[in-house]
């Protein structure tokens, strides 16, 4: 990693400027949440104090004993530009402003953090912010921010132009089962931007999946946002939810992040162009994450964009097939053979077309048989591109655990295709199974369409590579 | 109530015609759920037992020594028309025929259907099924089904047309916070229909909200359903999620419950011109019911479908009002007084128009102003129909304890117009807060979009039953 943004996300050393003691200061969440966690060097600098928390507190930068690389500052805004004119001196690598009053409280505030920006510039030290929330680097676990705790590692990597939204998300997502690697939040976005943050996290070797939360980009950003969405996305997905769509959203990103929302239609064919997903929900925007950071490097096989939806239910078969064709997939009639195959598989009152119903009957071993043979005749056969697996009901415990070895010993292993799971119950009652078959990297959703819209991503995200996978190599 | 059907669902006395204990045969799972919770008198039915599980079992119906109001048929379909036969003698009031082999497998099926229906006509006995799921009634706590169990009693009556999905939707639901009050599976609908049980939902005092899982109607049988709609409207709210909408959709529907799945275009058009919702996710139908069973009596006092934003992150308020607009709300730019007004509560770099960002500064006793003040100077003006309140965050826990009770001291108090929650934060983290909330009967959603869908929900109700209540007078 040859990036000069690492020493952000994998800094060898931090100095907290204005760590605090109080846990309601901004300066006290910060030091609590970067000692909670960080295994390298930690300086806390405050003029008020000798010692925190049995860390050393040093009165200025200049009189730490030891090289800095992030220096993170949480004093207020009028000592932040000679905090930085300190912090070249000592030749900190990079800062990270957490500190608000800046540009987006006016003229005044504008030309101090021109100032702020242009004097790190002038020692090659990069910045993020001023007025971030901060960033987490979970690889070392490193929480720089003044919101919620690591309580999960992962390969979700999230940059949001809103601060709080930066810290639900990360609240939200750790707690529906999804780790993160990076989260960042770019404040006011003085030096560091989108476009060099999604370049680091291309390179970086936790992140597989990259989710945006975007107000707007100032003019000229764009290009480079794209260009860069470009670079990216034959590795790895990016999802981007993007507001201001609306005329009161749009005023709402005007007086949030002095954001001009712009045409949500530019930016969504643009980001569309460049193979990025655009989502218009947080639900979406999880649904889409779970799918791609399990399974981004499952392929289809075609653009035919056929899928296989595989049931207990006849009634959730047919929502995930309404579901499908809404958000433009195929749900083909299988060939007759295929049908004849089935048919000698599942009870006469089964489906054995497309979708297909196996039906709740049968002991655990005969369900255990329906759902892993008829998903082997359909892999055989090779007729779709991906798989929708539901199950209904948390009920007997020794049906669903059966269903459930079916899928992780007979099914998952089988296929390289794109495949996520519904099951329809109670979550509190089969959690502990739903766990077991994400640990095969398969995605549970609690609804037979939101499972189609994690299947979507991944047959769409697939497709998408290719794309740019040729496109890259053309203009080779 | 002098509805014949109040013997389906308020029983004094229930026979099992097939009771078993064995807990894999549909005869065992009956009675053990039966008899889980039921107070009334229970009378097993198998000449094979004596006693099972305390209870003395009877060779036949017929040697019942007490009236019979409900009849549990669960004995194989070739017995049925013969235990139909003895339950007419006996004067029972109605049964339930859970056993499948009739009109669901073929011609011969369906003249025995035909048989059974005609003998239990011939008699006044009413009859849910055959093929049916069963019953629930939690006023009774009758679990007439084999499925899950009764975990939580509530007003949702759910009637599906898949025994699946009814199974699926009761276990999930409950596990979502919902309860039910009655849940219904008619199987291959030999007599009593939807429309029937519509109009009895309409009349029973612990439902108040009905949602309807629905693949197809007979023909014939549209009009009539049309008409308990609208009947029932002006006092219950109806959501339908209806299900072959696409080509393989219909496919799966016809070989699932021999549904003609229909234009969908004619079943929308028909079901929204008399006031019901239709949904198409199942996550829109719990959105939907959880608004609707809390706040059906909440109303709005114009057409303008303006709705007002408050919250602590931009973020989320700005997307909030993108789903907002999408979904056919206005989100008013506010007067120049009620800005001046709000300027004056919150921090300066807030943003006091619509979305309203209180922002997160502050301490608990700021946070707990800055909702509740801006909340007041909104509904004085009167100048929106409906309200979005959001939170961002678990934590500073004292925060967002004050903002609960903000929303629970002053802001759910002083209004009548329709108001849901969004709290964006890891929900294991804030629940016990969220309950709370919803106690005080406002829905609590995890993302601004659903939340805005919600609030859709009880908007429209609001404007619809006014409607339905306008034209039931002029018709008068």
């Amino acid at each position: 990693m040859q990036s000069d943004l690492k020493y952000f996300f994998y800094p060898s050393s931090v100095a907290i400027i204005g760590a605090s003691e109080d846990p309601l200061k901004i300066g006290g969440l910060v030091f609590r949440n970067v000692i909670s966690g960080y295994k390298g060097k930690v300086f806390p600098i405050n003029p008020k104090h000798n010692m925190l928390n049995g860390y050393k507190v040093y009165r200025s930068i200049l009189d730490v004993p030891d090289e800095v690389d992030l220096a993170i500052v949480v004093i207020p805004a009028a000592g932040v530009l000679s905090a930085i004119e300190e912090a070249c001196k000592k030749k900190v690598k990079a800062s990270i402003i957490i500190t608000s009053g800046f540009a987006e409280t006016g003229e005044q505030g504008r030309k101090l953090q021109e100032q702020v920006i242009a004097r790190a510039k002038s020692c090659g030290m990069r910045v993020i912010g001023p007025n971030s929330f901060g960033i987490v680097s979970t690889a070392v676990d490193l929480n720089a921010t003044f919101g919620v705790g690591i309580r999960r590692k992962g390969s979700t990597a999230f940059i949001s132009q809103s601060g709080a939204i930066a810290d639900g998300t990360f609240d939200w997502f750790q707690d529906e089962g999804i780790g993160f690697s990076i989260l960042v939040n770019l404040g006011n976005r003085g030096d560091v931007n989108e476009a060099e943050i999604i370049g680091f996290l291309k390179e970086d070797e936790t992140t597989n999946t990259i989710g945006i939360y975007l107000e707007g980009l100032p003019n000229g950003l764009g290009r480079e946002f794209l260009k860069a969405v470009e670079e990216t996305i034959s590795e790895k997905p990016i999802v981007v939810l993007k507001s201001g769509r609306s005329s009161s959203g749009a005023r709402g990103a005007m007086s949030h992040t002095g954001s001009l929302a712009g045409s949500y239609n530019i930016y969504k064919t643009a980001i569309q162009q460049h193979h990025a997903f655009v989502v218009e929900s947080m639900q979406d925007l999880i649904d889409y994450i779970r799918a791609l950071s399990m399974q981004k490097n499952r392929t289809t096989n075609s653009e035919i964009r056929g899928i296989g939806i595989l049931s207990n239910s006849g009634g959730l078969g047919i929502l995930a097939a309404d579901e499908a064709e809404k958000v433009g997939f195929n749900v083909p009639m299988l060939p007759q053979n295929v049908i004849d195959e089935i048919r000698k598989i599942i009870p006469p009152y089964g489906a054995p077309y497309n979708p297909i119903d196996v039906t709740a009957q049968g002991t655990p071993k005969q369900q255990y048989e329906f759902y892993s043979k008829t998903f082997k005749v359909l892999e055989e056969h090779n007729v779709v591109d991906g798989y929708v697996v539901i199950i209904e009901g948390s009920f007997p415990r020794e049906t669903v655990e059966a269903i459930t070895d079916a899928i992780i010993n007979e099914i998952v292993p089988i296929t390289k295709k794109p495949i996520v799971v519904n099951w329809y119950a109670a979550k509190s009652i089969i959690e502990d199974l739903a766990k077991k078959i994400e640990n095969e990297k398969v995605p549970v959703y609690p609804t037979p369409e939101r499972a189609i819209h994690g299947l979507q991503a991944l047959i769409n995200y697939s497709l998408a590579r290719k794309k740019a996978q040729i496109k890259a190599l053309i203009s080779q």
